[in-house]
């Protein structure tokens, strides 16, 4: 087997192009200085566009998971009243925070697989009408499930003033995001996943009715007190030394989507998943998820016939190449697969291939080569590119 | 000028060796496959020996600070008395972190530029038997002060049970530390300091007396919950998607600590305050600590006859070397070298002959050349190498 190659399908952390990976290994600089400062001031418009906002998008040198209990420490209060769309394991963790901090959380759990209704939002504001803040994930990670998070926001906000809190972990980057026009008002995200880069940089975005709300909330909070973040991004530095390298990197990452420009980068994360969700219709290979609650970033499969986990051996051992397996009440029976960031077209037809030489290993009764073509014929239909 | 020359010489974040940038370069990898467990198993046995432990040394995705706070919301009740001791910026910090959790919060200050005394901490328990924690600060980035930890640890514990919580962030990796012989109860650091890595992982080692108080503590925590981090720690995971590239980082640079060996590490760094201290005795330009206070990994200069901020200014316009400048009250009064982590005696050389140049220019009265043949004759009192 060839070594030295690693082909990295899972839905986070994704592969690192290698101009980031060479801007991270650029020598270390003072985080006081000029150059530290150019580079913020550089970075702080491009996430605004991905985040589809004119707030200051926050860089917190923190997993993904912090800028997700930053939220709950500033923008909720002890006795505040919440809810929580629950659409797989990350959802979950969004509840056991508010759960941590003794918040009173409501819970709308979906079926994992499928994805929150408006008609489950106007059902919980009628059951419970003093909601401060709706917590959700955009894309649920552990499922493949897109919440379309633009109609829950639309619903609450005809009913509520109540903080509408996203969790773009798994898709911002990859995926239209318009926080502004949507009325969100807290969103967060991570940089491992369609941004390209390494873990270790949560991004967090904050309304003006959210920061009215965190100005007066009394919960205490250190290093996640997003006010201080925000008093010193405005002036292009940060209040604890940052992740340089990973803001290196950053700075990179961001020039190469707007090299792409934003909207291929989403209509390209948009064919990923049509290619993948057409390989695995025409093999015959159910999917969790149904085409309308689809992530453009990551796929999960749930096999009939063939092991879950013993396709990922035959991947992992003949091909090196991984694909994630499923998460708590999935457990051994899904894979996923991750078409986020650093992946293109090719990339998909090659992971498709290998596939179904794992599902035909694994057991599973499929046509050789009749998912690539699918793959093929959909790539076909786009432009190019 | 050189072009693309940087010459970081100030107290972190500190350079990084080549092999280090290049680790991290790697390929990005799975956080829950074999490799990374494979990686945390290398790691936790070196990690352990920098901290003087037999204890897991935890590894937090987050910027130093970060590990503070958690040795506060994990260690010290909501109603708790607590001791901090304030000798420069960053026991401040401790402070402002104990009074934002509403903590009852006696302080020892010391003059900037000095250590805290057995003498301060039996006073400070005359006068609070009911302390439960105490804070220091190993080495003070601000002034280039190393507090005698093993001294102050003794007379606490001939007095109390009081916790033992230490910042050693800006010194752990270029100066012993005996956590476990010492009667340490906490211990942080992190990554950007003497463990030549970037900025983004905090290190924090835990007593079982600590422990012990953790598991009963009611104050929520979610992202900093130690007891989490421990329970995966111990497993080889991470609770949280970790800073994978800073670990592949921190992996070869914990590789080439013990290749150089830790005593001579140690003994490295203690040549090199030795050096720069005896530079600026043989120019006349006063040093901010007396030589018993002093740092092995930071010396502050406080210029009687020049402007440190001129001073700063010649070294990066000429030299493209960085020095730090004073912090808060020393603000434009001293100016500080970092000699922590990648910087070898001729690295402070160096840095000396630069530095003898600016002060000149920037009106400071010295015989050029006579600081570096002090840290020259230091040199060639020490062992090769």
């Amino acid at each position: 087997m060839l070594t030295d190659q690693q082909i990295l399908r899972i839905p986070g952390p994704s592969p690192i192009p290698p101009s980031v990976s060479l801007a991270m290994a650029q020598p270390m600089i003072g985080h006081r200085g000029q150059s530290t400062s150019d580079m913020l001031s550089v970075i702080r418009p491009k996430l605004k566009r991905v985040f589809g906002t004119e707030q200051e998008v926050l860089i917190l040198t923190a997993s993904g998971t912090a800028g997700l209990e930053a939220a709950v420490v500033n923008a909720v209060a002890p006795h505040d009243e919440v809810l929580v769309i629950v659409s797989g394991a990350f959802g979950e963790r969004f509840a056991d925070i508010c759960k941590t901090y003794n918040i009173q959380t409501h819970l709308i759990e979906t079926e994992w697989g499928k994805a929150a209704t408006v008609s489950d939002i106007t059902e919980a504001f009628e059951a419970h009408p003093n909601i401060r803040a709706v917590f959700m994930t955009y894309c649920e990670t552990s499922t493949g499930v897109l919440n379309p998070v633009k109609e829950l926001a639309a619903e609450i906000r005809s009913r509520s003033e109540a903080l509408i809190i996203v969790d773009g972990v798994s898709c911002i980057g990859g995926v239209e995001t318009r926080m502004d026009e949507w009325g969100l008002d807290i969103v967060v995200s991570g940089s491992q996943k369609a941004f390209m880069l390494p873990a270790g940089l949560a991004f967090i975005a904050v309304s003006d009715r959210a920061w009215n709300k965190i100005e007066r909330n009394p919960q205490p909070r250190f290093y996640l007190d997003l006010k201080k973040h925000q008093d010193n991004l405005i002036k292009d530095t940060t209040p604890f030394t940052p992740a340089l390298s990973l803001l290196f990197g950053l700075q990179k990452a961001l020039e190469l989507m707007e090299e792409e420009g934003l909207v291929n980068v989403y209509a390209r994360h948009d064919r990923l998943m049509k290619m993948t969700r057409s390989a695995f219709k025409a093999l015959g290979v159910p999917l969790l998820t149904e085409d309308k609650d689809a992530s453009p970033t990551v796929t999960a499969v749930k096999p009939a016939d063939f092991d879950a986990e013993v396709l990922r051996k035959v991947l992992k051992g003949e091909f090196a190449m991984e694909v994630a397996g499923g998460q708590k009440i999935l457990a051994n029976k899904i894979f996923r697969i991750g078409h986020m960031g650093y992946c293109s077209p090719a990339d998909m037809l090659q992971a498709i291939a290998a596939i179904e030489i794992a599902i035909a290993k694994a057991g599973g009764e499929i046509q050789l080569g009749s998912g690539v073509r699918a793959a093929q014929q959909e790539y076909l239909k786009g432009a190019n590119g």
